[in-house]
């Protein structure tokens, strides 16, 4: 019910981490050697149980067994199945983030070149500062989309299987197979990367994936924050693009509220939270398995990997349907130039005095032309 | 699927939050004079209707509109809806945590009396420090749950409702009704507290809420990660009791892990970050109604209050089964008694100095007793 | 040389510290007996020796004691010393910030009074939605201060002495004199509280006072943050007193910066992350003192009382000194009347739809008053 | 006075922060055309000022300019000065940190190769698993050391520049200089990266080298936390390093506290909020510079690094004074072999029972010798 969840639906929620965990005992399966067919197989797991386990995998591993004959799950812990079905959702979630960051970013190269050159005021701790362009807004907010496409690419590249048994050893794993050669199967099996070794206690896996998601949050946020302070009526430089229904008042019709700005800005202001979550479990590892650090992980990465995946969507919609207004924008800053201007010691045409602006806009282009 | 979620059933799902709007709607109704009945009715909302309107209020009011005649949610603004259902969901929570809360209280007092002068090591930077009781230990953890038991009772006492209309002004009511009666009334009507104005953008009756929510968590914490290590089993001074089926492994069938400490260990892990989520949002709820900061508030809540109830719930089936091995604890005393008595320069009895530990365990029975 | 620091000067900082640790020291030192003169001494501590102890008490004891005869510190621990001492340092804090808290009350409760009726836009999610007084504004903000005013009141009155000995046990004192009586006499001569035990692993004390401090910043944030939106060169319904030499840009002449609106703004986007800090010690303190998280207790708390001390003097400054353009006001709200009164169907004077906004400032006037 | 506060001296202190202001200054200077020698001048800045200016550039600004002939400054921005003298002093920070993190190395390699077959129990959720050896053990923690490396020696590779005037766009460097050129020369005499435009609003460079210091301080931080677990009195497997006069109680004579592992531990519960507030401020970076979210992240950045030297600091003392109890081990796992062994069906010997371990700790050696 949270405002635009549906955006991430199939990704995240119980049902997508409860297949995700299946696609995961079936890829182990077929290392033991077993073929599962599972088809549509929807496997309800007993809470009370699931509490018992401590997390959801006994249970599913109980169900399995029941469904299948041939050897399931054997060697595997807990926390190899979840922490591996956690990496497919984050591969899926990750594609989703980047192909609507890829949309994000093409509408912002059109906007910074449209506007490379259309003069508004720059702002400085709220106040009149030097002139710049609407395009150098908008390629800076580029910069930051270009950046995270590039670190989400690397993430999702390395995005690692967990196969480590008990307690990290492969033991019994190593009882009926080559354990080494059965995880890197495992990889394979699932489009993952085996790292070498398992990370049960080693979590810069998540806290780099964490870090990028929080890092795709903050990029979309100054924006969205940029944009909501430009849609104030008083300033209307911009406006949120208008769509039947959306942004209206319970109880003033006139109303058009920037609901995809707020929405996002909203992302923004809960993911730092959650990245924080994410170090700190990483930081009490302990032991072999820890004893609740990594149970607090898990549902920090799901709210950051939702939080995302409906920012991301919800942002490409944003800047492709934005309104520029660059003529409120041009009059602002000629009736503003003895501020804007006052830096360079006076003058009345804020255009002249752009500095590096249009460079920088040029820069950014080409960086984005590149990718 | 979170281990232990089922014990929140009913509390802060989307289905039990549709169900508090729909009663603070009904109230409000009665306030205007329209008297509502809407039996068993489950609306089903549209999730993209949810985004466009930035919250489930909208849609909830046009599903009721069709379904009944006469005015209904006329003066009220979305926020005030979503906050007043929040503190609808918020008592019901109190009054569970306080129960569980009560339980826990309970079971700490008996093994404070019980192991009033049960003799243990002291442990400081995890060394052995001077001897203590592990009735003392228990005190301690006592006064922690007496001091959130005394903040939730106030903090349950002072939930208030929301009614300002769009701006805070009560405009619209005021058209109506007596605007401030009608507040009055509302509140009645719901149980709730009316506290003379609106707080759209007053958020401290939030704040307040998760402090003494995160305080909760904390005092469990550090209670069940004290547990953690006095049941590792080189120690082995307390056990989590035995449950059927609780605190299997998937790999080792002789295993018996405290999965209740664990979890709520796992909580404790969780809520500073919930709560300095409530914090932010309060400093950031600007203008009448602010452009995210209330967005990024309700799941932080609902989180929040989820993972107390289910802690505390958890907790008092924790203590109330724990196992105390009071024996361990003694022998453990005896044999260190070179380094727990090294403060008073020696001796072989660890029982002989123990301080004001006694007296200490008295001070928080009486005030448990006097509760 | 953090801008704003010297306010806190004398409160916080280290030498303040060892100060307050001299007092600790001396107040118990007549607990037990020894009269200790130490007129303006300094001491001077080695860092090596301080993190060889792993906190400043230790070489502070050191020097103490080759400069006083008779017994000091006995029956005492670090944490005793340290924690006691922080509570002198909050004492001096709550103290300082309660009286800026007034000025900024008082300064607000005139606002309110003289802008009671002076008509302004009121906006949601950045954008008009009915109109509201600037007198509404302040009497929001000022029930944000007497609410801080309050619950400071009452954990500045509650500050404890922390007394417990090795183990909290007091053990080693009670070989010398009566325990629990001399607690009591410690907390009298520092005029502190006594709180009947302990609290070396319960950390509700810390947890609370920072709670408090954070909604204290919570409270001016958000008055920062909406007078940063309205003194915008666009909006103009405010602006920050004129001094000399403030607000000044190192490249732009003209310009005057909102700095102290900046600064306070600032403040409250730290004040939550040390919050939450607090109370993941508190979570963590684990056996009868903890092995890391105390040592993360001390410079969150330290951070945040000067945070707060600095920021109600910069708010206190900031209202008294506040431009009200209560014309600019009125110009917009008549400007805009057609959307302000779209949710009444239209008109043209929006004086004549304020609902219950001049109740509300009234309300809020008589609370103040009412202290 | 904070416990090791010393092992960064010189690195992030208000002198070295003014220092390498100056630096920056200078090397500006020099990209004008006037050379600037300051011999050991050490400015002191009047602290209203700095409050005034929202930062102390300015009044350092002035300073300068009384004390030199020639153009200084001209064409920047405070927040270039700031931003560019805090990657100075991240970069010396880093090469420090990287320092000691390879000293860690070393010594984790050593533990890792001499204890690859010493056998110890493996734990998971506190209770015994399977058998693990300590070498497995040292290659995990040696794992986060590794990759934690790798990302410094990026981070530190790509440190940039501030260089963009009053509003990105290098409006007035631009009326005396090529901006480029002069941003790309400014880089050069500093040693650091034009990153092509100036990042006033794009913070990714903070939050990208605020990450990588947390992840440090987890990576230090999970070994600590073990190291505390199995140097307990009760388990006895490990041991810190003695060292004259370190790990005393200010009560307890024989006591010898696990001082370094203890401040590590505590590095670790700190530095997670420090990134999250540094990933808050990049979200609200808004406008051309904004108006509070900068001066929220300088305290935040400085006490991150400061934490992050002085715990890679201890870390490696710690580390390589570590006194590592094989026999303990070894007898415990024998002792514990029919729980350790349950999983594969019983046996006595743990040493049977290893999976994988050793390939491991081969695997991470080959990692750190290749390096």
């Amino acid at each position: 019910m949270l405002p635009g969840s549906y955006r991430a639906a199939g990704l995240v929620e119980d049902a997508a981490l409860v297949r995700a965990m299946l696609d995961v005992e079936v890829a182990w399966a077929r290392v033991l050697g077993t073929e599962v067919s599972l088809g549509s197989w929807e496997p309800s797991l007993d809470p009370v149980e699931v509490e018992a386990a401590g997390n959801p995998v006994l249970p599913l591993v109980s169900a399995l067994r029941e469904r299948v004959t041939g050897t399931v799950h054997t060697g595997l812990t807990s926390q190899d199945v979840l922490d591996t079905a956690l990496m497919v959702l984050a591969r899926r979630v990750l594609g989703r983030v980047s192909g609507d960051l890829r949309l994000v970013g093409s509408a912002l190269a059109r906007l910074a070149g449209e506007h490379r050159s259309s003069v508004m005021a720059g702002r400085t701790l709220t106040q009149f500062a030097v002139p710049i362009t609407f395009g150098l807004k908008a390629a800076r907010w580029l910069v930051g989309v270009l950046d995270v496409l590039d670190e989400l690419d690397v993430v999702s590249r390395t995005l690692p299987v967990q196969c480590g048994g008990a307690a990290g050893t492969l033991s019994k794993a190593a009882s009926v197979v080559d354990p080494i050669a059965a995880a890197a199967q495992f990889a394979d099996h699932l489009g993952l990367v085996w790292p070498g070794l398992p990370w049960h206690t080693y979590r810069a896996p998540v806290t780099k994936l964490g870090d990028a998601l929080v890092r795709t949050c903050d990029a979309l946020g100054v924006m969205a924050a940029d944009l909501l302070t430009l849609g104030r009526p008083e300033i209307g430089e911009v406006r949120e693009g208008a769509v039947a229904g959306r942004g209206g008042s319970s109880t003033m019709p006139h109303k058009r509220n920037p609901v995809l700005s707020v929405l996002v800005n909203s992302a923004a202001l809960q993911a730092p939270q959650l990245g924080a979550q994410l170090h700190l479990c990483s930081a009490r590892a302990v032991d072999e398995r820890p004893d609740g650090a990594w149970h607090a992980e898990w549902p920090a990465l799901r709210a950051l990997l939702e939080l995302t995946v409906v920012a991301a969507s919800q942002a490409a919609e944003l800047v492709e349907g934005l309104e520029v207004h660059a003529d409120v924008m041009a009059r602002r800053a000629a009736d503003a130039a003895g501020e804007l201007l006052a830096e360079r010691g006076g003058g009345t045409d804020p255009a002249s005095y752009l500095g590096a602006a249009e460079s920088f806009v040029d820069e950014v282009l080409k960086r984005w032309e590149a990718r």
